[in-house]
């Protein structure tokens, strides 16, 4: 079985899963494990920790014979960490949060594949301009950063103005009925990240994986202050969604006053988050966390998405008069 | 053709497509067309003039021999205005906003199949204990009144939370590919509202209609301000989603100083409503804007998202190798 869709078929895809490049999550065993259930795994290249990188990377690479991928966050990239990257060989280079020309040609000439994720129309647009093969529409559910338009308006109209490159959903997407409406919407596949997070293979700490299983959808919010903590200045429109904690609860509303408490914050959180303190580290989430009740392997939930994913769209002209 | 769910069964609808009861904006006129095109046609009570209410009443009425409805404001609507409704025999009554308690028993004795539209898994599952025949899971990326969750993992959510009882799905759905969607994410219909305020039998004024025609979905916003100087105190969590006008641009981030202006600015805004300068005065409008192109009849409305819809669908199983 499987679900075919033309970027399936380019990739030789069982169903059109991306694993999400979740930095500092989505390592290389991760992302083996996506790909060789059928999907396809990204690495999460995250802030740029060249060592890091280079060990995921050669787990990703030595861990799959399947086609595989890196991602990075486009404005904080350095060029170090795209060569280092492409030296891997990756089929399928992601940029998401800022101008991906900078990159676009680089990666190109080395025969990857350039996957574009964008918040709204004109960066989709932008992206489309810049060479990019593929374009995800990410909404606001979405964990990690983002912006704020949801998914279910935002695919079509993505999909609409770059026509006929593919387009694939992101946000919100943890099972099978996600992507069989994200096919709907007229992606050619879904995004996932929330739901991997929560996976054996993902690098996230027990405790974090824990809270994404025990939180409902309700518990997310979307913010600066997470960022503001750890020093990254991340440029309009972008925030984070992450699980509500202590943390959240006593800095909401109040950016400014934690910016100016830094010399106290910083070294408390950071302290936290080795400790794996997650009251007041933080654990990107998107709103799909209602639809994740466990922590099974990742080629269980590849599995799970694409025959429910299948179940639904065999039924689907069943619905028809 | 047609599509067919136990809901649109239920109502004998061609289309489980139902109009969203817009205050002031679905009138009798509009409600009637979308039943007789086979969709279900609801009159949108708003805040409760009663002499508007019974005039929209009796159009709807007197419109169409298919099945109708009208929809309140819960924690803002009276005794009285449901009564009236329930005398003109609506087959559906929608109440969204509130505790349906109040309500629930009077609405069902009557005959009438009670529809609760909610915007969290809590709430969905306080109007299912006080009755509901059917829950509308709105999502934020809706037009109007409402709350942060998108819908498309809101609906997934909630119809787990609620099952077997009918879900349908609201927030950014204006044509086929999102009614198609809400179906595979288990919604039995979609409630669709922006897309029928930008059509000829709509009461909303032809500048407004043009502004959705003319708007990009990023061009909506969330905004408490809209209430504020029209007096209305809507209760947490809702507030209401707008096309940015220079009303929003002014006063961005300052309710609190608005609230302290009335004396000036509300007869400066209602003279804007009444002039139709939409500079001012709020046109409410979803994320779906993107995909309103055009003010056609209710029933070309009805038909193209039916049988895009019915299209998608039909495509569905072709995905599955």
């Amino acid at each position: 079985m499987g679900i075919r869709t033309p970027f399936a078929e380019r990739f030789s895809l069982t169903y059109p899963i991306l694993l999400a490049p979740m930095g500092g999550i989505a390592g290389g065993r991760l992302a083996a494990a996506v790909s060789n259930a059928g999907g396809l795994g990204l690495v999460g290249g995250g802030y740029g920790d060249l060592e890091w990188l280079e060990t995921e990377l050669a787990l990703a690479r030595q861990g799959t014979r399947r086609p595989w991928g890196v991602g990075v966050i486009t404005w904080h990239a350095g060029i170090e960490a795209v060569n280092l990257a492409l030296r891997f060989r990756p089929d399928v280079f992601f940029l998401s949060f800022g101008d991906p020309r900078p990159f676009a040609a680089l990666i190109k000439d080395a025969g990857c594949a350039l996957i574009c994720q964008v918040q709204d129309v004109d960066a989709a647009q932008q992206a489309k301009a810049a060479g990019a093969d593929v374009i995800v529409a990410q909404g606001t559910e979405a964990g990690g950063h983002g912006a704020v338009r949801a998914a279910l308006p935002l695919v079509p109209s993505v999909a609409d103005a770059v026509a006929p490159t593919p387009v694939l959903a992101a946000g919100g997407i943890a099972e099978g009925r996600g992507l069989a409406a994200a096919l709907m919407l007229g992606a050619q596949g879904a995004v996932v990240g929330t739901r991997f997070y929560a996976c054996q293979e993902s690098l996230g700490h027990p405790s974090a994986k824990r809270r994404i299983v025990d939180a409902d959808g309700g518990e997310t919010v979307r913010t600066h202050m997470f960022d503001v903590v750890r020093g990254y200045a991340w440029p309009a429109p972008f925030t984070g969604r992450a699980l509500r904690n202590r943390f959240t609860a006593r800095w909401a509303g109040r950016d400014d006053e934690l910016a100016r408490s830094l010399d106290e914050e910083r070294p408390r959180y950071q302290a936290a988050a080795a400790a794996g303190d997650f009251e007041t580290a933080v654990v990107w989430a998107g709103e799909g966390v209602d639809l994740i009740a466990d922590v099974p392997s990742a080629a269980e939930i590849v599995q799970r998405i694409g025959t429910e994913a299948e179940r639904r769209l065999g039924m689907a002209s069943g619905l028809i008069v």
